[in-house]
């Protein structure tokens, strides 16, 4: 991250009715990435990430692929996510999966073999997504969630917990406030530094992170306290509301203590400030990039 | 479920390593389900998950089909889904996803597409999985739930909301005490009951259920008052520790208003019982249906 100057990551969540146009998409194609033909609409939707990453991949240090914009192209989605992947990494990227799971222990084996290293069976080997971080769902408690950082460890990988979402929902259930003091998320919070406190490494960081809305910066400095060594991933920037500067408290233990992730403001911003869509795309994540950089560098001074 | 005398629903998560033996899969294949070469791998656990479902499909109304289990295959993962998902409905049963997804709006929209009726777009159809009822998690309030339902209803499905689960973790956050009283998973409750008011049908029973692990007998009672119209889904029976005979609670709307969900004592009924796996598939199967409708029929006698 100080190498590139930047904490942003690229959201890809494509969606098939909102595409580039296709001479935008052009020069995505690449051989070796999909093994079977994915059908013209998953190889446009491939296009279009691969055009979008090609355009923004500079100012950023990650991407985070929405599991649901894949799963929805049926049987081929999966091929189309790890083919997106590949051209990630190739593009200097970290790869973060985001999809929510949890489940009891067993599944979550199952979902983090998906995600991170893959399953060896007396069937041979099924490949895994190779991620570098994933979001996790909390709710159904530490062993719903301990395999997904198990996992992640081996890997030299890391999770992210939900703990307050960016979403109006969130006041539901997250924001409730509890008999024995504080709200819901604070209790999540807590988990988050409990299940992170043996994974901080030297610059004091750890490989359990929390995913805090960017629409809700009145939580952040609360959550830093709870929370001093996670990493904050920071959903809600631009086409859900929330704006860069509210975010000084994410950065308080360095540049990494905060990621900002935006996918519509990016993908879409050709709509809002014109221009083709992959120049749009680089201008708008630039601004971004060096908006929250020199917010960084105030906060820290 | 009044014509089958069941409210067993089979769970089905296969893992590589614990698939029933070669000869035990024997008449699983079926042309037509797999449109790609599979590989061996994935081409046994698919015919594991045929000859469980042939074994066992009389006694039951329906499978969960868990989604970690095909998730962690890689990228055959969702053709090998399908192919269990045609095959349980030859079998004259009902197909639940069991993935316990929940996102933000557009992404609940996509997970939805992905699991029940597929998406139409400019780029052509993507097929959902087409599933009458899928687990979601309702950590982030009603705007991450209610597209789901959305699309549930619209093909005349069903959701089952993350309520009270079956492992130990639950007691980490779903039973945390709220400062207005109660506790966390009854609030949930009170979720179910009003997003699922405008579903309740002629049976009484709504669109919108309730997880509700069996392993916590002793929340039933106050779950069926918080939600007299759910179809409870009670999985943790068998290998997880909850026993048939406390489910009565779940039972007072109407035979459909609990689903029994077994799994691994289904599937590895032959460790416990002895015989062939199919055999003893089938006799714990019946073994269960048989003694949850008594249990039916004395709570409502």
């Amino acid at each position: 991250m100080a190498q590139r100057g930047s904490q942003l990551v690229l959201g890809v969540d494509p969606d098939p009715a909102a595409l580039w146009p296709a001479p935008a998409r052009e020069g995505g194609h690449e051989d070796g990435d999909l093994a079977a033909a994915p059908g013209e609409g998953a190889r446009a939707v491939l296009d279009h990430c691969r055009a979008l990453i090609a355009a923004a991949a500079e100012a950023c240090v990650a991407v985070k692929l929405q599991l649901a914009s894949f799963e929805a192209l049926g049987a081929v989605g999966r091929a189309v996510l790890d083919a997106v992947a590949a051209h990630a990494r190739r593009a200097g990227l970290l790869v973060f999966a985001d999809g929510k799971r949890g489940d009891i222990d067993v599944s979550a084996r199952a979902y983090a073999s998906a995600l991170f290293g893959g399953l060896d069976s007396p069937l041979g080997r099924f490949e895994g997504l190779g991620a570098d971080g994933a979001t996790v769902n909390p709710l159904m408690g530490r062993d719903a969630i301990e395999p997904f950082i198990t996992a992640a460890r081996r890997q030299g990988a890391g999770v992210f917990l939900l703990v307050r979402t960016s979403n109006p929902g969130a006041a539901d259930v997250e924001d409730l406030a509890l008999a024995a003091g504080g709200a819901v998320w604070e209790r999540l919070a807590a988990l988050v530094a409990e299940l992170g406190e043996e994974g901080i490494g030297a610059a004091g960081l750890s490989d359990v992170g929390a995913v805090m809305g960017a629409t809700a910066p009145a939580h952040l400095r609360r959550a830093r306290e709870l929370m001093p060594g996670a990493v904050f991933l920071l959903p809600g920037i631009g086409a859900q509301g929330g704006a860069v500067e509210d975010l000084a408290p994410a950065f308080l233990p360095g540049a990494a203590g905060g990621l900002i992730t935006a996918s519509r403001s990016i993908a879409g911003a050709h709509q809002l400030h014109g221009g083709s869509p992959a120049q749009a795309a680089r201008a708008e994540a630039e601004r971004l990039r060096a908006s929250a950089w020199s917010l960084f560098e105030r906060a820290t001074a």
